[in-house]
């Protein structure tokens, strides 16, 4: 699936997908457009530079792609972002990610939507799905109670854990791993050898269903629900503060160290630099 | 190993434990010996009555025991807790667990000590073992360096799950879940059908390594820190909020629904209201 190269010196489209096996296209098709579709006019395109919206790396081994929307000042939506990145291995193998993520603003303190599909091979992925709290869940009980408890957000973590495929993941980044609410799936799902198609099955089957339900929570219970949880302007200040530390932690620990050994200083700089105006950083 | 029942109508000691296997019986006996040895002068008996000392429920088939020190008030240590309960279970087996609990007050910010060992069966057991935030790691990646970068406490949680028997566990209650670092051992461990022998070896072994260790950390780094974590008057009455919510919570989710059933609501009321004024609640 990986023979659909763009054209020589021109970039792709981010929604080509280009790289990608046709179920995991389909997936990240349907949640963009579940997006766009529910968000609709509150959302409006962020002007990416077009070496920034595609990228690739001199020897022509790495390429990757933004896609960027920002809320319009009545929204609680901060921006969305997607990313796709397509590298060579030098074991030879391939590495797809994809990721779609929804951030909202201090006005709401709701969780922000997190996907990130990690495949480094045919036959495994690694998988991070979660609504990402903005409280500290240990002062916020109530907090816990509606966005992980009454949505039932643990049953598609259950769910996928009960696939043999699947065991729980740990990110080498504590920082990272303390983000996390407690119903993220993070998943290792290893098909095994020979498990291409059983894999492509369960990216199109659970993986898609527990990715959809999930968007669907984020957008009916955070990120389109108006009058639900204002946030008073005294607390603002220290909501924003706490977002801008998880921010600028995620660009330091995740993107800062992965996208320099894939793309050089200077690609992965300007691209570091895009994403760290989108984060407000 | 359940042949050493205490006499009848008296109480056995709490450090008698007179129904674990051997390696779980000195492990926890090594734990609370190196607990009295360090912190010493510091800790000071809590005068607790002989009927919560030792209590069974009325057919005889659970049973169970409190061990607890009050700190000196120049410490920093709250109150040292310790739990063995053992229970004939409706199946025929029979379930054993032991905690130890280091709490400390609200002039540090440093983590508690927990350690919990369920054991459902002789092949199988859950652990728990954590050092326990008291502050929002994300507001606070000071914290999660001093406390979880810089003392390598993944290693044992790295260690313990390396053995093909262990699993991690998910707590079913998502509050008990948040309480957890990102470090925090929350394992399974099933030997499998006539694993006795090898489950014994993992608690002596690796089990018994990972505790002692982490004791060790928590003792250097948090018990007897006396200059290290000191707080300001300003933000001491928001940690104690927070800890009085833990505190809460953790009797209210973990021992307000498991006593009851095992001992019935008069001695489970009994019990929970000592725990209470323990946990200063």
């Amino acid at each position: 699936s990986s023979s659909m190269t763009p054209t020589d010196g021109r970039g792709s489209n981010f929604t080509d997908f280009p790289y990608l096996s046709a179920p995991h296209r389909s997936l990240m098709l349907d949640l963009l457009s579940r997006v766009e579709d529910r968000l609709g006019s509150q959302l409006q395109p962020y002007a990416l530079p077009p070496d920034v919206e595609y990228f690739q790396n001199e020897a022509g081994t790495s390429r990757g792609s933004l896609y960027a929307k920002r809320g319009h000042s009545s929204s609680l939506v901060d921006f969305v972002l997607g990313i796709w990145l397509n590298c060579r291995l030098p074991t030879g193998g391939e590495l797809n990610t994809t990721s779609l993520l929804g951030y909202l603003k201090g006005i709401t303190d709701a969780p922000n939507f997190l996907l990130e599909i990690i495949r480094s091979g045919p036959t495994s992925l690694v998988l991070v799905l979660d609504l990402s709290p903005r409280r500290d869940l240990i002062m916020h009980p109530d907090y816990l109670k509606s966005f992980y408890q009454d949505t039932n957000a643990d049953a598609h973590r259950q769910a996928l854990l009960s696939l043999p495929e699947a065991q729980p993941y740990f990110s080498p980044a504590l920082y990272i791993r303390s983000m996390m609410s407690p119903t993220a799936s993070l998943l290792k799902i290893d098909a095994g050898n020979e498990g291409e198609g059983r894999l492509e099955e369960i990216v199109g089957g659970q993986l898609a269903d527990a990715s959809k339900t999930m968007l669907e929570i984020w957008l009916d219970k955070c990120a389109l629900d108006e009058c639900g949880r204002g946030t008073h302007e005294s607390e603002r200040a220290y909501l924003e503060k706490r977002d801008r530390i998880v921010r600028g932690k995620t660009i330091d620990i995740d993107l800062a160290s992965s996208f320099p050994p894939l793309f050089g200083p200077e690609i992965a700089g300007r691209i570091i630099g895009v994403l760290r105006e989108i984060y407000g950083l």
